[in-house]
């Protein structure tokens, strides 16, 4: 279905970065949800670039929902929220459209498009887009908050630096740390090291990549599917849609691939509600589905393309090799920025989960009314 | 929709491990692609468990097309495709019922399907229907082969021991080499050592994971989305309905996360039909879109786990603590068995995307008739 | 997708006339539902040519639910029924295999499916199929009835006669008349000159169509979406794929075309349990959802197109002028048949719609358990 | 999925009549496909009420395209269309939101919606958002043009007063009539006489309903799916979308149950670039599948059911009957305005089955390039 995403509860997601909006449609929302505004600022700030470590570029980021929302709750028809573009220097741009940018989709959409695609700053492939996806996914990262499940996501990775890892016994203060934060990091002094590692690379005119790790509790046991639409392969989905991933794992990942099944298995014992398990190297998922336990998954997230090192490369339009040299406003590294990405595109895709094995009415909580 | 996959082209499965029959329909087929019998064989053959390294159990795998075939060729209606259950020894499973396995959907199934679901050997859960999908996607990597794309994988890893990579020189020789293969290495040495490293693993009740990395060339360039439907996402949301599968990476995959952009970046020069990449950190695919070079990714395959080392569990019935010691027939490895099944994957993923892409009718290649 | 049809709940069909079997998988049922063989078989009885009303082919209609079904109940993964084809004699219909029969799909499946289609007895597109979709309807019209909603069909015109409308103050009593009932209709006097009309135009080698009138009680109110996914479009949608169906209209459908608005609005009064209207000229439906009143609507049926006189058509291959003469074994109506068909495919698009809204559990049930 | 509709193109609606704006988006349209916004204008004032006949609300339906479109073509990512409400008079409504006006969605949307919709105005049950699916819809009008494919509708019946039917041996003529004209009809006595009606009903404070009739002259044969996907079944689908439709019917619709199978038959000849049929009963479909001939089918329209006399009622909130009397602006019919809606529906219903067929490149012509 191309640009939308999801079967009972669907984003469509519109727009180009130099356009005149951005935006999403969000169908399938039960009635009467709240829409909490700050959070969408907020996720849409964890988004924004500022500082040194991010491009320079100013994106106002003013969203309006056009539909959809009545006296401040959803009316369980199609929202739309739409993201104005209001500061686009296509100049910047315009002067390279013809020659294709190293590991950006330039090349690919002249392929699929014949030329006829919105070329300036990306166009439908900016991640300027992800603004539209953060507006929609922050509504039912409010929603899912309410039905006691949380989402958070921490950089684990940025190019050399590590942050440490979740801590299982205390997981609720790693979650509102990492929710309250603009760089997402546990162990500060990681989020210390990993600036000075994206200033380094930004002075060499170069940029970074990192791994992003997430996290969530509160999922009841029993959702997800046996076969395709199993709980990794519905999120592996919507990750790979975030720009620059090229690895997505759950659980121990790739790493569980060097234990032994003995090591492997999570064992099950008695707890309140149901099992749990004393390990969680399946990442909270069995045969596709919850088990109760957080899901754990990390994202790889490549170093951002745009980089101010002269790259060869062809012109799109005669097909010749060519020498690129880019200026303009950059991300030396985008990382910080996905994990907002991240937390809201894993909302959509849960709630979606969600609202099939329990209905349009779920989300908004027990017998809500309007009257 | 749960238990079907695709777009333009889906495949709907059914059935259980100890069920009458598993199998699957195949839908939106071109008319007149010819049934290679001897590929589906093959590729289930590759798929079945033989020698020490795998099962005792025999299956005998003898799949029946009955319908959507007429003289050899697609009809371009639904293909059925079953394959009986002729060896079920459901004693050797229902011993141990109540207790979940640790690793195995036992106690996600309970949550999910309430008491329902068909216990006997992981019911609907169990690698058994994975049968089922090679025979489906058997016949598109027919019909892929004949119009110039190829599909290959190797087990890159397992356990401890590493194959050596793709010899992007020669990928065509590699790809004759692996499909001609029961155990799909490209260094005969490592074959060897990871041959031992399963005995090694069995001897001790224990089972041992691995990676499968696949390539697959001579796709256009220009096929997959932007955003959701990219070829990245299509393709983990395929590999993760894999039983066993935790991880999936394309091109650098997560090393891509420690590179700096310009080593990152794939640069572009001018070849024949179109650009081409001088490196492939990113697997063929940029934005989501196939650049013409040659897709590759990588999935890490958990150990077994089905082990006969005691295991802590709970029972699924009173949810009280047990321990659980498994006898019966299990293999230490399915790494070995599984890279058929992701070949099939594979086939099945980009033939609904090339559908989706040039119609119902390019898949059976120009102008096809049965007159 | 083709040829499946639903979204929480899904059928995929498959098989040819003359092919070794036809079936159905129905994906997305909730575990724990009760199958009632006895109810496919009285389904499938009420639609198998009986008498000299029908074709004298006897088609024994013996399913097999081979997966989806453990100890009488659904498991919660999908069901695949299967029906083999027992009774076949091509040799009746090669001989004019070329000839394309006027009123069916001969000439549109060889445009579609390029002379590669199952010819034999309309292969895929023929009426055979609807048996499967009878089988796997039967299912959830069980289902339906245990949570008090009920479906029923009557012939409410056959050629010129015409039967009684449903009486309104006795539904209850006229739907359990029509379930029970072979050849349904209301009127035992209206019954006797169908019967006799059909025999008529048998002798002249002609054929009668009819009108089916059909009518489901006990939807709750608040079913359906505003655009698109309407339970007129949706329904409409699934009985336009019952071989020969021309027309579909709702309530008083296109005699509400001739009326005022201050007559065509149905009057809302206040009810135990909810409004109810005074007429129902909507049939059960305002803004494409249920508005808790009986669900009605009418299916316009050809008359079968295979008669025995002589008719002119084309020859497939050649594309040239021909004249077909039928010989072999045909019905001289379908509409008493297609009846049963009518009421399993509202029941796979209603049980489909409820899954929506109240989730995958709803149709077993308050919390059913097979603990 | 609810308010998205198609699967190679699709459209999703959002809106409400009293909110910020109403809109469509468009995915799946081939890139280089060329916006003809005169058209677009075209259609939408065909839609729009204009003289005594239709309400006395002004709406300027100025819509802007957002996304999607570069240099005046598609680029083949979505295509987001707006069209904001400017003259909102919630004040007519607001007084009697309480009061389910019969015949409209009130009711039922408080069902759903449990009283969190947006009841202004009908709020996302207006007919007001079809001037977004005729935005919509009128781009694709304008590409099937191009590829020789034309559709028009006809009031074939208003109230009492019919139209001549289509002239089978001058169509072109009546399609070119029907296009250029704003009150649809094919014979202007009948005109006259309809305008007459609608303003008697309207004198009385009553309403009109009637029938559109529509052709679709070009299609290749070959087009559609043999059991679900029909043509019939989805363009009805779509058809039910539209406010006031309460029958669907094909060829020669409700009138062949009628008629004996030797009547009922389209017999072939032999024509140029493949078969013609001498009647058209069937309306150009065959087994679900087009076949060459004109697509034919009617939409039965229901009277608008906004009337200024007093009607029955309930409050939605206290559940208690009330009498309802309508003010405001209202139509007296919407059946000429409709026939717009029905245009551009059935474009969005074809186009995207043709991009399923012949791939996504298809529909803007050979070999495009923006190059």
């Amino acid at each position: 279905m191309k640009n939308t995403f999801g079967t009972s509860i669907a984003v469509t997601l519109f727009g180009e970065s130099h356009g005149e909006a951005i935006g999403a449609v969000l169908d399938g929302l039960a009635p009467g949800i709240e829409i909490d505004e700050a959070l969408i600022r907020e996720k849409l700030s964890q988004r924004r670039p500022s500082g040194k470590i991010s491009t320079p570029r100013v994106e106002a980021d003013e969203f309006s929902i056009v539909s959809g929302v009545f006296d401040g709750r959803t009316t369980g028809t199609p929202l739309c929220i739409i993201i104005p573009n209001t500061n686009k220097k296509s100049g910047d741009y315009d002067r390279v459209a013809r020659l294709a940018r190293p590991g950006h989709a330039d090349y690919t959409a002249e392929c699929k498009y014949h030329g006829f695609q919105d070329h300036r700053g990306g166009g439908h492939f900016s991640g300027r887009l992800t603004a539209a996806l953060v507006a929609a996914g922050a509504i039912l990262l409010g929603a899912l908050e309410r039905r006691g499940i949380r989402v958070a996501t921490h950089i684990s990775a940025l190019g050399s630096v590590c942050d440490r890892g979740f801590n299982g016994n205390d997981l609720e203060n790693d979650i509102k740390k990492l929710n309250g934060s603009t760089f997402a990091v546990l162990d500060d002094g990681a989020a210390e090291a990993m600036r000075a590692e994206i200033l380094a690379a930004a002075e060499e005119g170069d940029s970074v990549g990192g791994v992003l790790e997430t996290v969530v509790c509160g999922l009841p046991a029993g959702v997800g599917e046996p076969w395709f639409d199993t709980v990794e392969g519905l999120l592996a989905h919507a990750m790979f849609s975030i720009p620059g991933v090229k690895g997505v794992e759950f659980g121990a990942g790739f790493g569980i691939s060097k234990l032994r099944g003995s090591e492997a298995n999570d064992p099950f014992r008695a707890g309140e509600g149901g099992a749990v398990t004393l390990t969680n190297n399946n990442g909270g998922i069995n045969g596709g589905i919850t088990n109760g336990m957080p899901v754990v998954f990390r994202c790889a997230v490549k170093p951002t393309p745009s980089i101010f090192k002269a790259q060869q490369t062809v012109d799109v339009k005669s097909g010749e090799n060519a020498e690129l040299t880019l200026t303009g406003r950059h991300d030396p590294a985008i990382v910080h920025r996905a994990r907002a990405v991240v937390d809201c595109m894993t909302a959509l895709t849960l709630a979606d989960l969600l609202a099939q094995r329990y209905g349009t009415d779920w989300l908004a909580g027990e017998c809500p009314s309007g009257k």
